[in-house]
């Protein structure tokens, strides 16, 4: 009897890295055009997010809601991204994200779906 | 001589399936975290587009054209599958989202070919 | 004795007349342009409203609710004007801006008293 | 000799009675309509900016830089006037707004100016 | 026969005027108040409508537009005076102003009236 | 032994076409619905690029940015299309989507990251 191998490389690559890997070799790109306003652009983006008058973890929740009342799911799962890594718990995350989406109206109800799923993604890895 | 038995389960969804089940799913997660902002604002949206002093024919017309204006695809197909629910004609449902392309601009033109892709996807059917 | 009459012409403009005129004197300067775009984007402006497959009162309706969840605060007298024109009475007008105001957000609330107020002082003419 | 005695009543209102004095008659008028959505949107907004798993502070800044980002000034007023009440410091409420500033772009700055214009107002009251 | 002299100090200020005193009293208050964010913010606004690739024509259009489209007022003001500074022809910004009219909709018709006013008055100055 | 042999017809389309087709077959089913504005907004939008006081070049240049500038992926891509046509280095387009990125903020870039993406697909070709 013949024995026949599938062997079949499933890629699996979770969303978190996968959204990661595009976001860095995109902006690698861009950085690499050696355009001024862009790069001063990003380099404006890091420095606005760390301890200031207010603290990283206030700022960051202000990236988050003001990423979500203007639907920019990228940008949302960026900051997400940065939530859990300040150790943010999912009830806090959550309660930003409502006072959001009342702000921002129902509109707002598909990028809060998106985003609960990523912030769980991020959780699973543990 | 030797047969091969290929078992391959394509999992045929259609798109429209494929959308009401990643929205309850991600619904019930929301609703899960007990937040009582979200909460509510989930059943004000369902009270919302009952009928009143407007009729929810209306009302969803209303839900359609603003989705679309605010450019929210995840919100036009919700707003699409209520009006096929309700019966209305493509022509009535077209004529609204060109009102609402013409206050909105050519930028919504992109969400118009989605909104009408779905349309039609819902009237396949029968 | 003196008597000084002091005469003074106080141009008391009501808000409505105030900004249909406005409204109209600039028309006619962008009008006057020749510019063939801004033309026909006022000519299809006056036909999208008219009675089609959905009769105008419904289109009004849709015009003022994007209006509304757009913020844009002459767009959304400019319906209401319409719609008391259309005998529209008040819990039709005030229901359907507070479905905007549900899917457009608390953001929406500001331009919701603007509108009521407008929407009041059309109807204090009689 | 004539006298002529002109009393002129000048009513000086500083630009935050105005706004409060406005934004309360317009509520009230929208209240009473009755309207159980806004009534509701209304109720949802007291209750989101309380405690809860984020302190009053935080969900205040997320109200200011949503509504800057969103760049609706009365929204922007409104938030403001509840940091002066919770003794944020200037250059906590700047540096907020320049997170804000900073993601929603150049487009804010006219926002940005009207914004400081009445956070100084705000504190010339003592 | 007394006679009254009614001296009336009327502050005529043109429109042109009043916006820019305005703008330059904040910018100079946001900018004293040494946020890193805003002032970097302000010198990359600066640099970026500079000759560069495109020359300092093309960029101007482009913030036109691009203000119009967003519907910023003071934004469409700012740059249609820089227009004005480089000596564009009415009929190219009443063009590019047509364009985003198209692109953003009846929605940007409001803010392309309070934008042909100001130009008007740019042009009255001769 | 037995040779099993797999043919997979990989269907292989590259982005720009994918794009293309997909625009092209429901812009045919949109003017297929017989709708006037629809209709009309479309000839319009072919007619409001062509020169005039404005060229071509210069008109492409404001679609591309307006479209940046309001976040509308499909928008921008297909300008990005006309631009190549038009034969635009990509030190202009990049300059040009800089300056949008501006005014449009942070949240502009994600969709500066998949407008480089879609740049260097057209560029590929050769």
């Amino acid at each position: 009897m013949n024995r026949i191998y599938l062997l079949v490389n499933i890629k699996v690559m979770n969303k978190e890295k996968e959204f990661n890997d595009y976001r860095s070799r995109l902006n690698e790109r861009l950085l690499g055009t050696k355009d001024k306003i862009i790069k001063r652009i990003y380099n404006l983006d890091t420095n606005a997010f760390l301890d200031g008058h207010l603290n990283k973890e206030t700022k960051e929740l202000i990236g988050l809601t003001c990423s979500l009342v203007l639907r920019c799911d990228d940008c949302v799962k960026y900051h997400l991204g940065k939530c859990y890594e300040l150790k943010f718990k999912t009830e806090e995350v959550i309660e930003a994200m409502s006072v959001a989406s009342l702000i921002g109206g129902t509109i707002v109800i598909p990028h809060l779906r998106k985003a609960v799923e990523y912030w769980d993604e991020l959780n699973s890895h543990v």
